[in-house]
């Protein structure tokens, strides 16, 4: 039987919104808000939509009437009661009330401030300007959007078997994927694949299929508003948006030197156990590890998120030996341009050193390649980034000179601040 | 929303039915039922299960218990208002009224006669003994529950993602074999898959996805119901069956050797076009040929259902060479145990020396081959054929011997009679 009410209530809509809820985020970002709350409410910052693949163009693509109706839903939403209880009531890596009454209160009230959209050389200039902890929740909604209403403009003019059977080549593939990885014993791998999704309906299966194929290996989804209804568990830490705001906020080269630690410093008045992990490589991590402060090599572990994986983990382990600790007891986790045979690799080369974990992206998301012609839903690199703060330029050097962010006079003050050499460069795929 | 209507509809069925109309059935079924039962309605035929494959011990898959309820199921059975309109209203092959009043109001008012099921070796011994007209009805549904129940039988301990994945890959499955169909430009190709299919509702998505992925190319399907609901053709003219039993019914060796013109003679007053289809390998294809009546080159085509195909539409040509006929004005239809790569070179090979189309059964609607352990869901040799008339053997020599049937005395005696000498074997893989 056809579901009547349902039916007509589907076309009740004016659009399919992309993005329904505050919640279809990144834990980590809400982590984040509640610190930068807490510690820089009124810092002023603007986020950018960074295409690192400009031979997608986007404004070609995609409709700007149809982004601009998705972003204005998105600007309509507020946090809703059942998610709200579930903020405030769930426990996350161990720990209750993990969000304070006063940040809830206050998201609660939220409702996302103004964009700026423009079109420029094929490519759409999309920034958010303002109050950091508000400006901050529009990154992942916003890479959402974009990465789903080019998958859309890609399938419009499938027919319909077309379509199932590009979703049921999609499934497979990602199966397949399942398959290699239930050969690994001792796997721990989250979803870190909401920014670059195929989209949303996509990425709720694929955590879905990931639970039952992998069952207690699957150790969760950074995606909130899926954690919530597949009862599964929230992931995530913090990202280089805290460095890099808080070391564009520093008034001199000697302020800038300690901004990486007091962004850390911040974190673990607020943190323990599985949250305080460390993302080294904002301004490289060999520099950042040799002149950390000792309270640092207590934390639990640090995420390779650039430069060669396994050269990462090796630093890291090296480094806490250097600093009396026991690998064994430390938790590394992987989370680059992550695929399959990498995630293998690594395991087999760390597991017996150290504890490893996975954040898998947009090859878990978002692989389409080979499943329809001339490469039309090939992942690409898409950011959106905090790029100024209280106008001031910020910057991220990264162990990958190719995710560098910044001006050139400031990317060269920044190495010499934080002591960084030559690097090598590294494909960004992803 | 959940429509509950239908939920709680579903959940009042005492089990789910896998033939759930008379008309899930072959039109070809119905075409020989029409004339069987204008011709030879008092017939006492036995209809018989036979499992060539004999490694697939059915009796150890499938209990006993739920192939007792979907027989019975089936048993009370009877035609719809709409299918009978449909049967009734429809143009099948560019005629209307195919069916005739007598027969319409007999079969409206027909249930399925009654079944005797035994268990001998790891096998079911299932038969069906009765009124011709009634009894080679049940054939095809027979078959169905049983594929099916095997399939379910292998995929009930399967996971629900594991199950949609397993599903996935065989649409991706179809789906390639249908791109590589596309490069055929003048493909004429049907569904035969009924008898052997995965499951009904497999069956029916395979017809849709061709349907859609080879447009006019795909001529339509065997099927009356899906035929029916999907509104494409339905497709068939007549099986080994009639010449099998008109030659068990015949009194002399005499009467045998003209039996198989017999039921041409007979179609020939109820049928012409595109249903005055030769089947000429029941008792050899050469003799047959040799032997035939003039009047039989003037028919539109020629079936090829065993031997090598090639070689059967070489012989075919000279036959209607021989007879004076342009095989550029005939049609060749192959059926036996195809699939994409033999399609496509026997297409290339014949397509612009005759008419050609091709009945694709068990490798279209039943390819799970490769995507669950153990060869689980292998395809294998189930067929239900009518073993005795009046309480004597039948016989079938086929041009592969591999596909004989009857008492050895029976096939040397048919052998003499129709002048078969030496054949070549080949595998019946489905």
């Amino acid at each position: 039987m056809v579901d009547i009410a349902t039916r007509v209530y589907n076309h009740k809509w004016k659009i399919d919104p992309i993005v329904r809820s505050l919640i279809d985020t990144d834990f980590y970002k809400l982590l984040m808000c509640q610190s930068i709350f807490r510690n820089h409410p009124n810092a002023t910052v603007t986020f950018s939509l960074i295409n690192r693949s400009k031979d997608i163009r986007l404004a070609d693509l995609i409709d700007e009437g149809e982004l601009r109706e998705q972003l204005d839903h998105i600007r309509s939403l507020s946090l809703s009661r059942g998610e709200s209880t579930w903020l405030r009531g769930n426990t996350f890596y161990g720990k209750r009330q993990m969000f304070r009454s006063d940040f809830m209160e206050w998201f609660e009230a939220l409702r996302l401030p103004a964009y700026h959209l423009e079109v420029k050389d094929g490519q759409y200039e999309l920034t958010f300007e303002g109050a950091w902890p508000e400006v901050m929740l529009w990154e992942i909604p916003a890479l959402s959007v974009l990465m789903e209403l080019r998958s859309r403009a890609v399938l419009k003019h499938m027919g319909r078997f077309e379509l199932q059977v590009l979703y049921a080549r999609g499934m497979t593939k990602l199966w397949s994927k399942i398959e290699k990885l239930q050969t690994l014993n001792k796997l721990k791998l989250a979803d870190f694949g909401t920014r670059r999704r195929h989209s949303f309906l996509w990425q709720d299966w694929c955590v879905q299929a990931m639970s039952e194929g992998l069952g207690s290996n699957f150790i969760g989804t950074s995606n909130c508003l899926i954690a919530m209804r597949r009862e599964v568990e929230a992931i995530g830490t913090n990202a280089h948006e805290l460095p890099m705001v808080y070391s564009a906020l520093a008034q001199s080269d000697a302020a800038l030197k300690q901004a990486p630690y007091d962004v850390l410093a911040d974190w673990q008045e607020e943190h323990d156990g599985n949250l305080r992990i460390i993302l080294p490589d904002t301004y490289g991590t060999q520099g950042f590890l040799d002149d950390a402060p000792d309270w640092l090599a207590g934390w639990t572990g640090m995420r390779i998120d650039s430069g060669d994986p396994a050269e990462g983990a090796e630093r890291a382990i090296a480094w806490w030996k250097a600093r009396g600790e026991d690998p064994l007891e430390k938790l590394v986790i992987f989370s680059d341009g992550l695929d399959v045979d990498k995630i293998i690799t690594l395991q087999n080369q760390f597991a017996d050193r150290v504890k490893v974990s996975f954040g898998w992206g947009t090859l878990m998301t978002n692989d389409f390649r080979g499943l329809v012609p001339d490469k039309a839903l090939q992942p690409f690199s898409l950011v959106c980034k905090a790029i100024a703060v209280n106008g001031r330029p910020t910057v991220k050097l990264s162990d990958n000179p190719n995710k560098a962010m910044g001006p050139q006079s400031e990317i060269e003050r920044y190495k010499s601040v934080f002591g960084v050499g030559s690097q090598k460069a590294e494909d960004v795929l992803v």
